[in-house]
């Protein structure tokens, strides 16, 4: 912090500031008095910065509809900095408090914890894990429209991690509970962070043994079983697709391509 | 809760009570009053509970030097389920209060989440992702002993997944942060809950681009290259072994069984 180069993340609440497509940075010092500071790291020496907004902890959580315009403003390393920033800003304004004790927290190692004043407990960021999953049976994948979602609009389904199971048992759970559908052959195809608040998608494919449904219809509105063709003019955004396929940088698209990929 | 037939866990603390190599279990009447009470499942359609004990945030986190002798006695579904049961009541114990406002919480949706009485946010277990890795190069995997290990004792390096990085990114920088090397291909290989409190330990293999080490000293007390005659030697547990292997529950252990199978 003494580093008299050292940059401050500029947030509009929790969006980026954005300018030429790339993330701006201010002098430390701008950093509102008192404020909690997070060391996102060295960029070619220089350390950099984000400040934890007062009211943090009160801002909706969850991605907001206009998050994918800014993040494909930005190049890619600018776009992970970012969502480092946001998942640790969020952490720690849902994180004053110690959950042990009810004790006051204070950040300490560069703003990667809290440690309780009471009970002297440390807390660290957490990360949920997220399996995301395309089943297969027969040449056509399994793809949920979620309650509230626009219309057309389907992904693949999706579910936390819960204590006590690996992330092939889970997959076979969230499919089983949201589908009916009962899935082996579970195999890991891509990761990725989506600090919506503080996600780890783990994207998986299965074998499906049938393509009965038993819709969970307190999580999803519709399922369908979508044949590669059906894929293919989802993903090229053909106007008479039978589905409006995931946005760019959703992990669900990625799954899409690898099987369309072969 | 109102099914008769409905299960309790026999617990000693954290421990399992296990008779003739089964998990025990009471009748839910059996639970202390008041106790927060969570639904491990339905097991041939009879409901199966924890409770919390009062203390349970007070207990030592961790994983307890005697629990492999106790989990070796149960067959794999019981040990599935007592994992489980652990991670859920440790967290209940660790989050009886708000970390947002401090407020008091109480369980709901059966014991799986925990709700705020003052700000009415919802609480969830948290799970921690953990990459543990076997780094290669030309024949050769890199193993540890951490600091305060028994003598003798290696196994894979391994760290927390932190905001903002996929799992293979999580690889690469503690590989880099705990050895000083440099990793490429990495891949994905299996996965283990582990509830010591709440860790997916998510193993994977990687390529290292040399075999030039620079430990951090405040992690480790050892690094080595070990061969796969070494390695076959050390899960064999032949006295003259250059290392003792990791123990049998642990996925170190199973990273070098599926390294050396080939």
């Amino acid at each position: 912090m003494a580093d008299p180069r050292a940059r401050l993340l500029a947030l509009d609440g929790l969006d980026p500031l954005i300018e030429r497509g790339r993330l701006q940075w201010r002098a430390l010092a701008e950093a509102p008095p008192g404020a909690d500071l997070v060391l996102l790291g060295l960029v070619d020496g220089v350390p950099h910065f984000v400040a934890v907004p007062d009211r943090a902890g009160n801002a909706a959580t969850g991605r907001p509809p206009h998050i994918f315009g800014l993040l494909a403003q930005l190049p890619r390393d600018e776009m992970a900095l970012y969502g480092a920033a946001r998942a640790m800003v969020e952490w720690h304004g849902r994180h004053r408090f110690c959950p042990a004790c009810a004790g006051t927290t204070s950040a300490f190692k560069g703003g990667w914890g809290r440690q309780c004043g009471g009970c002297g407990a440390q807390h660290f960021p957490r990360t949920d894990p997220v399996v995301i999953m395309l089943a297969e049976h027969d040449g056509a994948v399994l793809l949920g429209r979620g309650l509230g979602w626009p219309e057309g609009r389907y992904s693949a389904l999706a579910g936390f991690v819960e204590p006590g199971e690996s992330i092939e048992e889970a997959v076979a759970r969230e499919l089983l509970e949201e589908s009916g559908v009962r899935a082996f052959d579970v195999r890991y195809v891509a990761s990725q962070p989506w600090p919506f608040p503080s996600q780890l998608m783990i994207g998986c494919h299965c074998i499906s043994e049938g393509r009965a449904l038993d819709i969970d219809t307190s999580e999803l509105a519709d399922l369908i079983w979508a044949t590669r063709d059906e894929v293919v003019a989802a993903l090229a955004g053909d106007a008479d697709a039978r589905f409006i396929a995931p946005p760019p940088f959703a992990i669900a698209r990625d799954l899409l391509e690898w099987w369309v990929a072969g």
